[in-house]
This record gives C-alpha cells, sequence and structure tokens, in this order.
C-alpha cells in the first residue's frame, strides 16, 4: 500500500492523480490533501478519499471548512506556508504528489523531500528556481524525484533499460500552442480568451498561458537538465503540434526511444505511481491509425522569445532560472488579468532579467531571496 | 572481444555487419565467413577481414577460392551444407550473425544454437519454419537470441527496462511495400522490376519481393511470435509508408515505446552486437524535422492476401508456416523468373496450403519434411 500525500489536490494534475487512486484502493492510500481556494472540490475530496490530514491557504478557509464538515469524522486542518510544509511531511506518508502550480510549490515539496518521501513531481518551478539545491537534496536522502510532466515522463520511460552513458541527447516534444502559426501582428493582439484556449491539453491557466508563449517548454528544459543530469546542448525541443510523441531519446548508435500516448496527464501521473510498473489507467488508448499523421518541425525562437529567455536563464545559472520564473509568473498573470498584451511577458521578463545579477545559490533562502526580489522588479516594470 | 561468424556474408545484411565490425577492430573480431554464390565478393572480404574458416556453396567454389587465395595465408575453406554447419559450429566463435536468405538458414543456425552460440538473427525463415524447436533449445543452451531485422530489433529495444507483464501488444510497423496505393488491377501486371523497386530499404531480391507482397511483414509477426513469446492477437500491424518508426511495445497503462531511426539495416545489426549498449554506428542520423511528416495506417488483409495467409498457417501451427514460407520461395522464385504473375504469388502458397495438413513439429527433421513437401508440392502448381 502507498500511501500518497497530494499537494495541488483541487488542480488538473491532482484530480486526475486522484482518478489514478480512486481505481486502486487496495493499493493506493490517500493520507492528505493541500488545495487552495476551492473549498466545494477539496470537500467532495475528504468526503470521499478521508484523507488524515488537510492543508488550506487560510485560517477562514480552515472555518469554512470545520463548518462543512461538523458531525463528521474529521481529518486535521492546517493552513498556510507552514501548514503546507507540516502536511507535506506527515509521518504516515510516503509518497507525495506535488502539483501546487508555480513558486508556491518550491518549499512544501522541499520540504517533503527533507522528511524523505519520494516525490512524483509535477511542479516544475522546484526544479527551475532550486535544481541544483533538490538534486542534491534527495541525493542525500535517497529519495526518488519521479517526473509527472508528460514529457519528462517520456524521457524517464525512454531512459529505461538503456545504458544512460549512451545517452546523446533528449528531445522535447511541443504542442507549439495555439499561436504556432500566427503572425507577430496577430500574436500581438491576442487576448486571454485565445491563450486559454490549448489545442490538445486541458490543463490550469497559467501553465496553459506558458505554452501559448512556450514558456512552459523553456522550464521543462531547466526541468530536464536536472532531472537527468543533462548538459543543456543535450536538450532539444521539437515542435509536434498532435502531443502524441511526449518526448524522446537518442542513443549513441542514433538508435532513438519514444513514449507515445493520448494527451492525457492520467498516463504520467499513474506511472509515476506505479513505476517500473505499468499498471491499467482509465485513460483512453492511443489510436495512432485514426490519427493517421504525424508532424514534426523546428521551433521559432524568435517568435517565442519566452523560449530562449529560458535557455539564457539556464546558461547564467545561479539565481537567474529563479529570477526568470517569477518574472514570468508575475507577467503571465498582469496578461490574464488584461493589464499587458501578450508580447509584454516575454519583454517584462527579459528586462527583469537584464536588472539581475545571476547570484549563487546555496541555500534555499538564496533562491526564495530572488524569487521576492524578481517579482518586485517585475511588478514595477509592469506598472512603468 | 567478441569473435563473429557471419552466414551469409556477401548478402544486404552481412555487408553491413561487416561494415560494424570494422569500426571496432578491437571489439569484434571476425573467425569465420560463409557466403553462396559471390565469390568475388567474398575474396575481397577474406582479404580484409583474415578469417580462420570459410564455408560455400560447393567444391568448385572452394578450387577457385583456392586459385585465387594461393601464396597467402588461406583460411580452412567448407562447402556444402555440412560446410555450412561446421563453419557455424566453430570453436573459435561466440556469436554468429545468421543472415543467409531463405530456409537454406535453418540448418546452419540451428546446428550454431546447439554448439551454444550466441545468434544475432536476420534469417527469419529459421523462427517461421521451426520457431517452437529453435525457442527451446536456445533456452536449454542458455544462448542469447537477438533479433537483427528492424522491426524486432524495435521491439526488443522496447522492452528494456519496462516489466514483461506489463506488454499489451506489439505493433509491427510496415512500409507498404511499392504497391500500397495500386489498385487490384495495376498490381495483376506488376514485373519483376517494378516490385523490386522497394521504397526505403535497400535489401536482398527475396526479401524486397516478400516486402512488396506484405509476406515479410507476415513472416516478421511468426518470427515475433516465438522470439517475444507472444499470443498471435498480441501481434497488430500498422502501415507507415515512411519506415522511420520501426515499431512498438503497448503497455497496461496505455503508454507505447517505440524505437525509431533511419531505414538502415546498420542500426539494428550494430544493437544486436553491442546489446545493451548504443555504441556508434557508421550510419546516418535521423532528421525527424526534414522529414516534417510521419503517416499511420490500417493493413489491407484483403489486397495483400500473403498477410492474412501468414496469420492463418501461424493460428493452424505445426508444419504449416513452414509449408507457408517454402510455397512463398517458390513462388517468388518463380515471379522473379517470370514464370508466374505477381498475384499468383498468394494464390501458389494458398493452394499448396490447403493441400496440407498441418502436423506436428517435433524434431528439425520434421520442418525439413514440411518444407520438401512444399517445395514439390508448388512447383507442380505452378506448373500446372
Amino acid at each position: 500500500m502507498k500511501n500518497i500525500i497530494i499537494l495541488g489536490s483541487t488542480g488538473s494534475v491532482g484530480a486526475s492523480a486522484l482518478k489514478v487512486i480512486a481505481a486502486y484502493p487496495d493499493r493506493y492510500n490517500v493520507v492528505g490533501l493541500a488545495a487552495g481556494g476551492n473549498l466545494d472540490l477539496l470537500f467532495d475530496q475528504i468526503n470521499r478519499f478521508q484523507p488524515k490530514a488537510v492543508a488550506i491557504r487560510n485560517k477562514e478557509g480552515i472555518d469554512a471548512l470545520n463548518a462543512r464538515l461538523k458531525g463528521r469524522a474529521s481529518p486535521e486542518l492546517y493552513c498556510g506556508p507552514d501548514g503546507y510544509a507540516t502536511l507535506a511531511t506527515l509521518e504516515q506518508a510516503d509518497t507525495v504528489i506535488s502539483a501546487i502550480s508555480g513558486a508556491a510549490g518550491l518549499l512544501p515539496t522541499y520540504a517533503a523531500i527533507q522528511a524523505g518521501k519520494n516525490i512524483a513531481l509535477a511542479n516544475k518551478e522546484t526544479m527551475v528556481m532550486a535544481g541544483a539545491l533538490v538534486i542534491n537534496l534527495a541525493k542525500s536522502k535517497s529519495v526518488d524525484l519521479l517526473p509527472v510532466d508528460s514529457e519528462h515522463s517520456a524521457v524517464f520511460q525512454s531512459l529505461q533499460g538503456h545504458p544512460r552513458e549512451d545517452l546523446q541527447r533528449i528531445v522535447l516534444t511541443a504542442s507549439g500552442g495555439p499561436f504556432r502559426n500566427f503572425t507577430p501582428e496577430e500574436m500581438a493582439s491576442v487576448t486571454p480568451v485565445q491563450a486559454l484556449n490549448h489545442p490538445n491539453w486541458n490543463m490550469g491557466p497559467k501553465i496553459t498561458i506558458d505554452s501559448a508563449t512556450l514558456m512552459n517548454k523553456g522550464l521543462e528544459v531547466i526541468e530536464a537538465k536536472w532531472l537527468f543530469d543533462l548538459r543543456l546542448d543535450q536538450i532539444d525541443i521539437m515542435i509536434h503540434p498532435q502531443s502524441i510523441v511526449h518526448s524522446m531519446v537518442e542513443y549513441g548508435d542514433g538508435s532513438i526511444i519514444a513514449q507515445m500516448g493520448v494527451p492525457d496527464m492520467i498516463t504520467p501521473i499513474a506511472y509515476a505511481l506505479s513505476y517500473p510498473r505499468h499498471w491499467p489507467t482509465p485513460a483512453r488508448r492511443l489510436d495512432l491509425e485514426a490519427i493517421g499523421t504525424l508532424t514534426f518541425d523546428k521551433p521559432d525562437f524568435k517568435k517565442f522569445r519566452c523560449l530562449q529567455l529560458a535557455f539564457d536563464a539556464m546558461k547564467q545559472g545561479g539565481s537567474m532560472p529563479a529570477v526568470l520564473n517569477a518574472a514570468n509568473e508575475v507577467a503571465v498573470n498582469a496578461f490574464l488579468e488584461g493589464r499587458i498584451p501578450f508580447l509584454r511577458i516575454p519583454a517584462v521578463i527579459e528586462e527583469t532579467m537584464q536588472a539581475h545579477r545571476a547570484g549563487d545559490v546555496n541555500r534555499i533562502e538564496d533562491v526564495l531571496e530572488a524569487d521576492r526580489w524578481a517579482r518586485e522588479k517585475s511588478q514595477k516594470i509592469i506598472k512603468h
């Protein structure tokens, strides 16, 4: 029996994870759930999965949940950053699904690793902001870091059974997002509604905008660099609009191993939980003959400036990826709120990066400081 | 140092194998070469690779080679079926590349397994004719049977590191050959020259015709059944005209692992020799962005009747696959010699199969007897 905590249970990945868990009541057990503000869904999840503990954003949430749970066996309730960290380190858990969106996922994930929990990692910001620290901590605690992003799961699956020393490069596929064929003029006037309409994947708003700017792929490059211990020049991006080949690994003899499937997060979540097994899932099966055609193309680093910025940030290293990530979160939020146009997103990030000198990252506090600084700076740039 | 014998050194696979071997003089050593009638090429290979022993078709070949080799350090020379078997069991060898075309490959391969040699298997007839016997013998001798066919190598590579019990099905890809889009009327008047013009692969004449009738894929289904211990309903065929995805394995969670690469036999030959490593090869690299589009379609079992006949033969089992194979060799030969039209190939095979009652195969002699009977029968059908 695997005892599981889900950080971000009411998000897209969290909800899919619960579908996988529900399919194997004799193998998986939910001991903790952490959510943000969606109390209705969280309440349903509590009733269904009976976790021992729950963490939410603030005290008002606890009161509201208590009011709804009265008369029933209630889980222990925690709130705020400390509450998330307490939940992430619950003694009864062995596995933590890290699926809180954005930088907020870093600290509870870090705490879970410190407590020796195996991690199913969907929160790529953990690796983007603090990759070196997280990898070293996971090694010293002998903790498994299993990727949940479909691309990283594909790479991870394609690495099984083949000698690591023969790896030549990995290729992360990217759908190219909804604006793949837009002209620069068309992109200038893109609205949040257009940007939230992803062609293949059904995801949360932040990551959907990141998919439209290709920043999501840039963050994945940084995540892959740390997860698989690669040089940056061993990571290539390929535009593959159908999102069927989830990623590939090329070996020294030119042989390419790829993982394919329907674009459904259930598959990589299920694999991270059942690894190294491939237990059946509630996901649809791939019907490749019905799809018929798969296409592949080079990415346009000029048109999708965010992708270039991510490579640049990783090259500079140190605190720069955390700055990139923070500025991106602020800019995406401003775009979603209608405060800046679509093409200002990379501009805000670039200005923030230019104002920053990458410093060493020796402790998690260095990361948080870079994150804090970049948020303030990018907010100023937006208001200016 | 791997000490290697090549059965069929002057054929397409044999020549590619020697390219791989030549790239690693410190890892691979040629101790024996067996060829048919191409003495010019064999003479060059002897000079280049200095094998300890050589086997050829007949005594005249030995005399001709002796005449050309005089004055030099000459290998031991053998001829005929016994000579091939002697060569295949040379004490100095640990690995035998089985690449003789057609049924003639069976006995020397069987002898090599009996002598405890590891086999890199390109001769699919060995498995089609005598799969159960060969698999059991290989197990009892603790011999590795490593596939060299690109499709089987792809399946083998896609099985590495994933639990065998989670395998759901394999998908063998097929280019569809040069007549994929032909009407039945167009196929009726196909000439040997047209049929020998394969769109992707550069192979010998027999296998090229088999690719045009799709019998090659049918034989591969039978080979895969034995090599990977599958039920027939776990093997699917997909038409993939670009020959880039060499085959795939689908697991219980819907995840598909595929192996891709340029259509060049060097890659699977190299993997069979370097397994589990992926040492660099002289083959070109795959440029997927340059290719751009991959397509997938269902096979047409009615138009390509040979594919259906192969499934039927395997379902009947026993001696029937050997009969299918022998009738096919006779019919393909008759087509290449202009004695029957293209669409008579499946008709001759079907008539031969209908005249045969599948018997048990307990000894290799049972296989040889079925093969002999089917050749005689199909010759009669052709002459009739």
